[in-house]
């Protein structure tokens, strides 16, 4: 990285996937601010996973942000309302319940707000369109959307310096995802991507995530670093 | 209001043009849920301003919510970046500095949140293209494309039951949104308009959003309720 380098704001929740989009973004020379979200989610150990992957990155920690935000007053899925229980399996074909509302519209309004400040143009975020068909806020067609909001939203956008939001794992099956971030160097052992982690980051196991995640290691003939409850 | 009232969620600042949105709302048979944010303002005044026209305008404080955003760490405004001085007039044609990045988009995309877990399908702000053409994020384009955008990125637009952005005051002028308000019974001496007002809510009187709200009043022939610092 240089001083020239462009800026990009990197969305980064400590799970395997936005773990690898940073890991991508850096290695496309990107100067990476990385924005992370403490939004009432059950479990504290995905921030210091987020944490963690930042300096294993050698992202310096004043380029990491994590921005409070009280999602859970709103209710409606069982990653925030600790009245719903976190489901072992969702039914095929349906929008999990575990979909948090306009969570990505949420997450990319503020990651704009800070892209517009810095003056970057690009918006990472590791959105992908195979593994999590359930969820609308991940198709491309809400990046498309969301992209052309943007850039008739902000002063950057209007004055012909649009922004763009960067999906690279839109396309790549759990798989591909790991073997780049192999690739890549990246050390899957930080991350944590169940839904029910204990404190010290340990995995359930069970959790449609967790099952994902595994499968994904098996298919991509690496081994799995990540660290099971007994 | 009966109980089969649609609901909406009404983004209220505290300022007139809010408050005159809530008022038309709630005219339109709308149960009201409404939705105002700490983003580091200057003042706190706002939010006071906030609280008394909803128990003015008879919304249970239950159904309001005060979110804590953080935009401050992102810089970038007069109005959360204490460095910044407040201009008491910005450049004609300029987008001012007063403008906050992205600030409407992240404020509907909470809002389109708790719109879906409620089951509320219109979403009111109090944005004006007449008045405040500098800010690209108050114009109807942006709101057409928030609109479409929101419809892809939500369980309840992708299964056929479309958010509406709903812009009463768009195509009003001050005094037209004065008149409206005045015709409803809302009582402008609890709003508060300006970017400095005092701790008891007294406006500066010389800011672009004091003479923009001073000459409404008089424009609109009405007598000014506006508390003003000595």
């Amino acid at each position: 990285m240089t001083q020239s380098s462009p800026k990009a704001v990197v969305l980064l929740s400590g799970g395997l996937d936005s773990a690898t989009v940073l890991a991508m973004a850096l290695d496309q020379g990107y100067d990476c601010h990385v924005l992370s979200f403490d939004y009432g989610q059950r479990s504290q150990t995905e921030l210091n996973a987020a944490r963690a992957v930042v300096s294993a990155l050698g992202v310096s920690a004043h380029k990491h942000k994590v921005v409070r935000l009280h999602l859970e007053d709103f209710g409606g899925s069982a990653l925030t309302d600790h009245s719903i229980d976190v489901p072992e399996q969702d039914a095929e074909g349906e929008i999990p319940v575990t979909y948090v509302p306009a969570r990505n519209t949420v997450f990319l309004s503020l990651a704009l707000g800070w892209a517009e400040v810095l003056g970057a143009r690009a918006l990472f975020i590791g959105v992908n369109a195979v593994d999590y068909s359930g969820y609308p806020d991940c198709r491309p067609e809400f990046i498309a959307a969301f992209e052309s909001m943007a850039n008739l939203a902000t002063k950057a956008g209007v004055s012909g310096q649009p922004f763009r939001i960067e999906t690279p794992l839109m396309s790549l099956t759990k798989s591909d995802i790991i073997v780049e971030g192999q690739r890549l160097g990246l050390d899957y052992g930080l991350t944590v991507s169940c839904y029910q982690a204990d404190d010290q980051g340990r995995a359930c196991g069970v959790c449609d995530s967790c099952r994902l995640r595994a499968k994904g290691f098996a298919d991509a003939g690496v081994e799995d670093p990540t660290r099971y409850q007994a």
